[in-house]
């Protein structure tokens, strides 16, 4: 009954009108059905704006590095989109002791269009809703859609895998514990940024992350081997030092993508990562939906360890046949 | 074919042996469908372990915490198995500066088992493997269950889901950001500690923690509200301080639990958790089975953006029906 006036938000959307785009924004986030025909209009006019992942450490200064690149790509007269869903992100709801005015500087531009996801995905990293986002801004004529979000665990991943450029911040002087985690992103990375530059430890910082990659992967991700050495690159919030750079950086990676004809494989596989998105959301609507019926009477057997997860799933999706048949 | 082999370990698990034991963690490491039968035989045997979630912010010495726990424990006679997820855990792959030798102590007492688990959900949150190793160590009688996973984004609240008690460790002078993540988790923890209460800023941190709890809600996921008050505890990997305090404070939180009646609930929660990972788990199936024929047209259609994820996603659930019945 709902469909009418959100598929009615679809023109002001593509037209660029803010309030149309915050509206379907908000539907997004919902992740409710109603929402859906206006998304799936949407996903077919999105496909143009570099998107842009930014993950990193709490505590590494994200969110003022993705304001000052914002500022800087402003520059180049590019409207910038950002979708944040850092925890500790001044943007989303999750900061209490956060420092929420560092975004000022971008504020009243409306070249830029900062929305946080206060949502996270509710069985497991990003959230649909988060993709959804990006591609309303992309649609909405946004040329660079950056998705910031914390780094620590899958986030990391899911942003790589949602990103055609993905941007890891580190940090100086966050202890070994939180360096040994970087292991295991190395190979996310498109650049690598090290952030607080002007701190005195920042050297050791950027020679252990140039060390760790020189014995580790190359950007597996981009499709790019040997096309694409991630670059270290120092920035700081304070003074600005870098961010041109980084900016240069990310357009360079860019244009490599689409040098090499990468950029088609790396689409692929974001499509490829939504599919199975939004099936696995289909199948928790079903099990939403029969919780009184039929997911009732699994886990009942659950309970009693008759039937194991598997067998009881299996049950489960035979059921969702009959439901989508009938 | 390779359904004997996998199916003769469970007796062995069932009798302790650690070798059976071993073996059929690899297999519920490695995910494949070999290993279903004996997963679902040992399912049924499961049950009877008190399951603990240990997570908290990276550098907060879980591992030297979940260590001392063990040996504790120990002294009460249980035995104690250990699944450790944290990529920068001392038992899995990911540490590359960490501390390995850290759980020194533990080594070589055959009633402790510590697994580490060097995979993580490949499309998000904790692997279903996690949750068959803990079987797993269950079924083979170990009483007490240890999930140690690093605790920032999505991992914290899959822990919470896979645990009846959950433990939170915070640290002190991890910084305000860090902190701010803090927010997020309070309703999750059934216990808070404050690790390296040596340290001479750990006071402010309990205080902190304290006042965060004071206004915010009380432990939701327990089912014990008002009958539980999560604590918060300091401890100290260095001095030992607080080890005792804490394994008393999970027994009381699990004979909470049992007075309460609300273990049962929490059980079947987790079930009701397994049986869509496992749902999720027959989709991915599925389409990695289909990537060159169903799901290869359905992903050049997304490139083209001639349809929409939802759009395709039902496409390929019905396509999966059709598998499924053949």
């Amino acid at each position: 009954m709902a469909r009418g006036p959100t598929l009615d938000l679809v023109p002001g959307v593509l037209a660029g009108e803010t309030r149309a785009i915050a509206r379907l924004l908000t539907r997004a986030e919902s992740g409710d059905d109603e929402g859906q025909p206006a998304l799936e209009a949407i996903f077919r006019h999105a496909g143009r704006a570099h998107v842009v992942g930014i993950t990193g450490v709490p505590g590494s200064g994200k969110s003022t590095l993705v304001a000052k690149i914002a500022l800087q790509m402003r520059r180049t007269n590019r409207r910038v989109g950002v979708v944040a869903i850092d925890p500790s992100s001044p943007f989303s709801g999750g900061a209490i002791l956060g420092d929420r005015i560092r975004m000022g500087e971008i504020c009243g531009d409306p070249g830029v269009f900062v929305r946080s996801m206060a949502t996270r995905g509710a069985l497991g990293g990003l959230a649909r809703g988060t993709l959804d986002a990006v591609d309303i801004l992309d649609a909405a004529g946004y040329e660079l859609v950056i998705i910031e979000t914390v780094g620590v665990g899958q986030d990391e991943v899911d942003v790589a895998r949602a990103a055609h450029t993905t941007v890891v911040v580190s940090t100086p002087g966050l202890g070994d514990d939180i360096q040994a985690i970087k292991a295991g992103i190395l190979e996310i990375a498109d650049i690598h940024v090290v952030a607080k530059s002007d701190r005195p430890d920042a050297d050791r910082t950027i020679a252990d992350l140039k060390a760790m990659l020189a014995i580790g992967p190359l950007s597996r991700r981009s499709g790019l081997s040997g096309e694409w050495q991630p670059p270290v690159l120092p920035t700081s919030g304070v003074s600005g030092e870098g961010i041109l750079a980084l900016c240069e950086a990310i357009d360079a990676h860019r244009a490599a993508l689409d040098a090499s004809g990468a950029i088609a494989s790396r689409r692929t596989e974001i499509n490829e990562r939504r599919l199975l998105l939004a099936g696995e959301e289909i199948l928790r609507g079903a099990f939403v939906r029969q919780r009184c019926g039929h997911v009732a009477g699994l886990l009942a057997e659950l309970d009693a360890r008759t039937i194991g997860p598997h067998t009881a799933a299996r049950r489960l999706l035979l059921q969702l046949q009959t439901e989508t048949n009938a």
